[in-house]
């Protein structure tokens, strides 16, 4: 019973989760993994290059397909992975998942539990396959699809197994009706509605997924696994060890399979509109999202997080100076890729107030490009914060920012790094737009581009980007003031089409990011995506709870 | 606080329902509330008829409405209804809301609490009304208007306390860095998503819809309630009672409103596509509920209470006489008005198994059809258990029943109910069809229609009932069997298809009922409906948890 090997871990992360607390299984330092760990990785790494990816339990049906290229190299890794018919996907995954939803909810959190340390052991082999897919540096990739990858997942775990024992299995019930009492045994099962999908993105293969995965997989469902087909390896690796630990406890390893496609040939709306398929996490871009979402009409529950356009709100600062190093570093690092980087940055055309008076939207505007490229030029920061940009489409798009409109403070360029002569790199482009140019400031530029706004005030700014939230979805926003008052106003606003704020972050830490056991990633309430890691909701909505009733004579 | 003053009920309350054990806040019997208590509120009722409705403090702007008639004297009540723009009632919805968001869970957990109170001391006034606009008993008027509509109530209350809670409301977040820690203080806010609208129905005016009230005001949801034309004075009387309390406690009354309307003029779709409804329970005919159902595409949230056919299998019993007595009882209960009530007996061709021997199909149909007739003819219980045909147009769809095809075993016919006359009564049919008769049986046939299908053998039941449930919804079902195997298979198979089992069901207990704070009603997995009272789904949908971060210096 692995149960018993992991029921502290899982009661700590039941624990934490409930309080919010910080709370790391998993080191996020590579130096915590053992010495031997990193070039063991890395060998891993290189031995998977050029040849069929093997290690999967699965059927191969319909050859193979593989179209990565990494973005550090402009190399094909030249990887093929097995690719299944859908209608086998889904046998068996029913299959599987028969056996496992007999399982109890504590069975299953122990082999899941299993599975996510046997993961950990090819954490730095996955970060490899990470950054060589999605751009990423090395040290985030080891941190986003390694240690924080794998503590999302526990949360899930954790948030599945409180909810799947919030009622009692069996009892025995009795109402006393005068003279004598009614009994019944009653016992209370929970039903997975799966089987489900997890569709993957290009650009966090990893962290955007175990979180759905585990989700489905600890509620009692199996769960068919559709990555893009330019970022499958990380993705990969991670189900290939789920199967082996699956399949050392008895399992069918095909509860957790990988459907991989190409571009040429997308499974995805095949996948996503199969009959049997009763839930979809999804991640990517909204266009496709709206899509997911609207299979609800046709009875599937859908997970999904989409894009958004995330605001930053310049009231009033102590330093300004670390206010814009903070944010420089925001819109760097992996060069505006990440769904939670900010875009607007609304500033009132009168300034920002400061303990030595108003600094003016221009002189604003001149020190946050001057933070921006003294970053991006450090030979020891830029090239690091910024990794490369996962695809051709996203360089051209940055590459015509230019073009938008609006006065160009900073013309995004090519920035060398050392190690990788080849790599697709853009440091951000800064514009300033005027309030009304709504047209520019309300799509989500995906990538290295920042929108200065100039607004009448930070009542103003708060409406525009209130406004921008509900309309188009919003996953941060950060906020700047050392006013109590305007601080309330804006986190009550924010927080009415449901944005979370970030006040005032300077230093380490930034509103990119989000902390497993204690930030919410996506309210679910904005456009910007329907679900939430990990409150109860992203759990519960994966079974039914059904009671029978006997009746005792 | 008024929670002080409630916080045991409170807390019992989440305790019963999280144990899911027998828990009855407010008892069922009439006895219980005083010796004068039956008289006043039967003058109190009486007192309302033939004029205008006045508790309620709201806006009247359209007039007033008023067509409900007594089932069981065929007179018109005479009372009128303000009648209120929905604009107007979104409006003050939204005004209302705001005030109330701004409220600890506790403290409206508190006042809520204090409302039900309040609603008790009308529970027979209510019940009064239940039946003459449902056509229900006095009895089960009483019952199921008061307290097991309160207790559904409290249950919902109980839940939303729980979850709004599950989570800190602040906390300072610390991550060590080494040689110095990051510092966050984080607060959570559960942001209600409403205003939120609950549809009722004609049959459970008041059962039906506290529930969806509850959970949208527990959660901080402003809530408008659209009753059914026909049905509107029981849930009158209780809104006007949530009116007096939240007016008390300084909230403002238009927090809960009624939304009455005609049957010329409906104003439901009206309601339904007003783009700020967020949150919608409807409990009715499935063809309306599906148009609600779709809503979800323009972003609502729907809480469905639909049609289902329920079935009852029947493989092998003790004692054949108290079954089919217990089961007489459940098709007679309220003419099989209930969306609970058995329709479909699956009966293998070659009988059932009984300690002395098989019983053939030919005599289960005879013993059970005499022992229909011996309830609906017994003096003291026919009338009592039939209670009223709400609508003529359920009347004249049983009275056609004979038609529908298949061997007529029973008539159905008016039964006299001493104490009205002009009752508008009918007794249950019982028709024989084929397990070829799907067009028959696949539908829900509302009101006192039973049919007999002979099918092979259980399995084959089985087989029948699971894709009736499957296809069409079920809420219950029935099951009889003394074998161990049989019954876990039938429980697994009905459950697959998200379908509650009551076994070998004898005595003072039926499938039709639900207890609060133990059986969840409707599993919100098949076409029945999409909701349950009252699991964890049922409140965490009507808001969202945000996060906001401050840095600490």
């Amino acid at each position: 019973m692995l149960i018993t090997k992991h029921q502290n871990i899982i009661d700590n992360a039941v624990k934490a989760n409930h309080e919010r607390t910080f709370y790391a299984q998993y080191p996020e330092h590579p130096k915590a993994y053992g010495e031997d760990a990193p070039a063991k990785g890395e060998a891993a790494f290189k031995s998977l290059l050029n040849q069929p990816f093997t290690r999967l339990k699965q059927h191969v049906s319909e050859g193979r397909a593989g179209e990565e290229v990494s973005p550090y190299t402009l190399e094909p890794l030249g990887i093929t992975y097995p690719v299944t018919a859908t209608e086998e996907l889904v046998k068996a995954a029913r299959r599987a998942g028969d056996r496992w939803a007999a399982l109890s909810a504590a069975d299953r959190a122990g082999i899941l539990t299993e599975t996510l340390e046997r993961i950990s052991g090819h954490f730095f082999e996955i970060a490899h396959a990470t950054m060589h897919t999605t751009g990423q540096s090395f040290m985030m990739s080891f941190q986003a699809s390694g240690p924080h990858a794998n503590d999302r997942a526990l949360e899930a775990i954790a948030m599945g197994y409180q909810q799947l024992r919030h009622f009692p299995e069996k009892l025995q019930w009795e109402k006393p009706m005068g003279k004598f009492s009614i009994k019944l045994e009653k016992s209370f099962r929970t039903v997975p509605k799966g089987p489900g999908l997890v569709i993957g993105c290009s650009t966090f293969p990893v962290w955007n997924s175990l979180p759905g995965m585990y989700a489905d997989m600890i509620t009692g469902n199996p769960v068919i696994v559709k990555p893009h087909p330019k970022a499958v390896l990380p993705i990969a690796i991670a189900i290939a060890a789920i199967q082996e630990v699956l399949e050392e406890n008895g399992q069918d390893p095909y509860l957790c399979q990988l459907a991989a496609d190409s571009s040429d040939h997308l499974i995805t709306k095949e996948l996503c509109e199969h009959p049997q398929i009763a839930l979809i996490d999804y991640t990517g871009g909204s266009s496709f999202g709206n899509y997911v979402e609207s299979l609800a009409a046709k009875g599937k529950t859908v997970f999904s997080e989409k894009a958004g356009v995330n605001s930053v709100i310049l009231d009033s600062v102590k330093d300004i100076d670390a206010v814009l190093q903070n944010l420089a570093f925001s819109v760097s690092l992996y060069s505006g890729q990440m769904c939670t980087a900010p875009q607007n940055f609304f500033i009132p055309e009168s300034g920002i107030s400061t303990p030595e008076g108003k600094i003016s939207f221009n002189e604003v505007a001149a020190k946050f490009r001057d933070a921006v490229t003294a970053l991006v030029n450090n030979p020891k920061m830029g090239a690091g914060t910024l990794g490369a940009i996962q695809n051709e489409a996203t360089l051209q798009r940055v590459n015509a920012a230019g073009q938008l409109g609006g006065k160009v403070w900073l013309n995004g360029t090519p920035v060398v790094n050392e190690e990788y002569g080849s790599a697709r790199t853009c440091s951000p482009t800064i514009l300033e737009v005027s309030s009304a140019d709504q047209g520019i400031f309300e799509k989500e530029l995906f990538g290295p581009v920042v929108l200065l706004i100039k607004t009448k005030d930070t009542d103003h700014s708060l409406l525009l980007a209130s406004r921008m939230a509900a309309q188009h979805g919003a996953i941060t926003c950060g906020a700047y003031t050392t006013d109590d008052t305007v601080k309330e106003k804006i986190a009550t606003v924010m927080n009415s089409v449901f944005t979370p704020v970030s006040f005032n972050f300077t230093g380490f830490i930034w509103v990119n990011q989000h902390a497993a056991f204690s930030d919410f990633h996506v309210t679910g309430g904005n456009p910007a995506g329907n679900a939430s890691f990990t409150n109860q909701e992203f759990i519960v909505k994966r079974f039914v709870w059904v009671g029978n009733r006997t009746y005792v004579d």
